[in-house]
């Protein structure tokens, strides 16, 4: 069910910037129980939306492990993004215009920011789990190092507790597509949108690797054109032109690379360690835009973690895509923790 | 020294289309000596010129392994690249006018077959050592199998024997973003140069790799925009924006897709096994363009053949940046070849 949670003050950003207001457009699926003890809280990445079910159907959903009948489950589509939420394309109220290039940069933090105070507006104070995969790790991570009382299990896929020089240049040469397409400039929704797909079309390649493409997009027949491949950039390309901006694709991008949990915060390490949450990091082996090495700085840092990794043909797109191995590290994650708890009642 | 050779006649491609004519730019150091056998020639890669000493000088050069004292070193900037040689934006005598998007598609086996006139006109019957990186070593391959007769030592580094679904979508990736910048229709050679900055800033992360951005572009200090990775991506683009068009760029891209030394050959295996020359294939074991799974394809196809792997940060760029191993890799493989061959005297 769809729901909408109207902020209608001043909302200050890490810039030093502000939005006159905003809006979040969130997801609920099942019911908060009497002791308000069954909320999983899922945070979505670069171009998805508030519907879990929609993007992570083998996780969500009835027979699934986070099934709406046991679970009160909520995702807010993120800050910047066009699925309901206050974005570039959004009227700003102070001038009656759409805010296009004028919308003031967002990070990480604002987007967490605002989170929060959707989650107060709930009166939530207990989140069971709180979850992400990629940009939706990055707000989880950094979420339960504002937050560390009220998140108990704290589940951090494909991500990192600081964007990587590598992740900020696939990002800044997919914004150089969008700049290089002139109409990036005009103040129209539909502005910079050939940019926008081959951007698309470039961090397909940082989402899948060498052996994805080579099982999926290898020609059968001899060719010196019109290779598979180039048809895949392509068809990947339009499909997020038809259903997305370049405005959001650019302020969330930008939003990614300012990710660091360490900043003003004497470092990652002092950061991770306010985690308090229960916590699983998975990596995906053939991630080449979040690495294994990265999911092993968190893991390191946080305490009461556990690191599991992931075997993919699919690269950082295993994500979404590995949910029966996701589903049974949960589980086993979960059984881990029942049994600490009651060897801990046992013992004490 | 450079020279130009002038091929005043038809030029039949691959596609079935062809040039009225067309020119190379060659450099040559050193002399041919009495008996025609110290011939080494070089074949460059997508955006290099004629003259390796200038972008190879840890190989080519007095004191190096290629010293012009001991051998005579030619190497042709190809078909359609601009430094020299007939490209899109020379004139087509037939029209008057310049090529621009009328230029036809060509082929590596076009770049080729124009290299081999060239050896043709300069009455080369014996190359010593033929050797190229990247789209260099996709065109020494190639040669090496259509005239398998005449070359004594091939070395193919970082290449393939055919381009693969990956390479190509980064290329497509690529041309999408030159795409995406609509002066690239306009007949004028600046069209697309915004594009080609954002499609040489893709290329890099090809050519690099994770650990190579976090070495030489982690910021020291904290931030949330104008990262080290944002500059390096932006001054790569500049960078070659000053010295290329887009028009080279885009048709040496498709040629490099349309590399397959399988075609109508009965297959890769096949083709390979054609090669006569003493061969060593060299992988950098960091190359995530052309990783080393292709260089053991090449090595496995080709008779007589050496694979080394080469341990480099810099990913494909190894090539370019790791001489001081391949030198060493060159000279075992010479003193390998002349043990060889006095045994081979001293047992027959």
């Amino acid at each position: 069910m769809y729901h909408i949670f109207n902020y209608k003050q001043k909302f200050q950003l890490e810039s030093g910037r502000f939005l006159p207001e905003f809006q979040l457009t969130y997801t609920t699926l099942g019911k908060l129980n009497a002791s308000k003890s069954n909320v999983v809280w899922i945070t979505h990445a670069l171009t998805a939306n508030s519907n879990p079910e929609e993007w992570w159907s083998g996780l969500v959903g009835e027979d699934k492990i986070f099934n709406p009948e046991k679970y009160f489950i909520i995702c807010a589509n993120v800050l910047g993004s066009p699925y309901g939420s206050t974005n570039p394309l959004s009227i700003n109220p102070d001038t009656g215009n759409k805010y296009y290039h004028n919308f003031p940069e967002i990070t990480i933090r604002d987007i967490v920011k605002a989170l929060d105070l959707l989650r107060q507006y709930l009166r939530i104070e207990k989140i069971h789990t709180l979850l992400g995969g990629s940009l939706g790790g990055q707000q989880a991570v950094e979420w339960a190092i504002q937050q560390p009382e009220f998140i108990q299990n704290l589940f951090l896929i494909a991500t990192n507790a600081q964007h990587s020089p590598w992740g900020i240049a696939f990002n800044e040469s997919q914004r150089l597509a969008i700049k290089a397409d002139r109409t990036w400039f005009s103040y129209s929704d539909d502005a910079g949108l050939k940019g926008m797909k081959a951007a698309r079309a470039i961090a397909l390649l940082s989402y899948r690797n060498y052996q994805t493409y080579k099982a999926t997009q290898q020609d059968e027949h001899e060719k010196v054109a019109d290779f598979k491949a180039v048809s895949y950039q392509n068809y990947q390309g339009e499909k997020l032109v038809n259903r997305f901006n370049a405005f959001s694709y650019w302020y969330l991008s930008k939003a990614m690379d300012s990710h660091n949990v360490g900043r003003i915060r004497g470092g990652i390490e002092a950061a991770l360690a306010r985690i308090k949450a229960n916590t699983l990091v998975v990596a995906i082996d053939s991630d080449l835009l979040f690495p294994v090495c990265e999911s092993k700085i968190l893991a390191e840092g946080i305490n009461n973690c556990q690191l599991s990794v992931v075997n993919s043909l699919y690269g950082h797109d295993g994500f979404l895509i590995e949910t029966q191995q996701l589903a049974t590290l949960f589980k086993n994650f979960y059984t881990t923790q029942q049994l600490k708890k009651e060897i801990y009642e046992y013992t004490n």
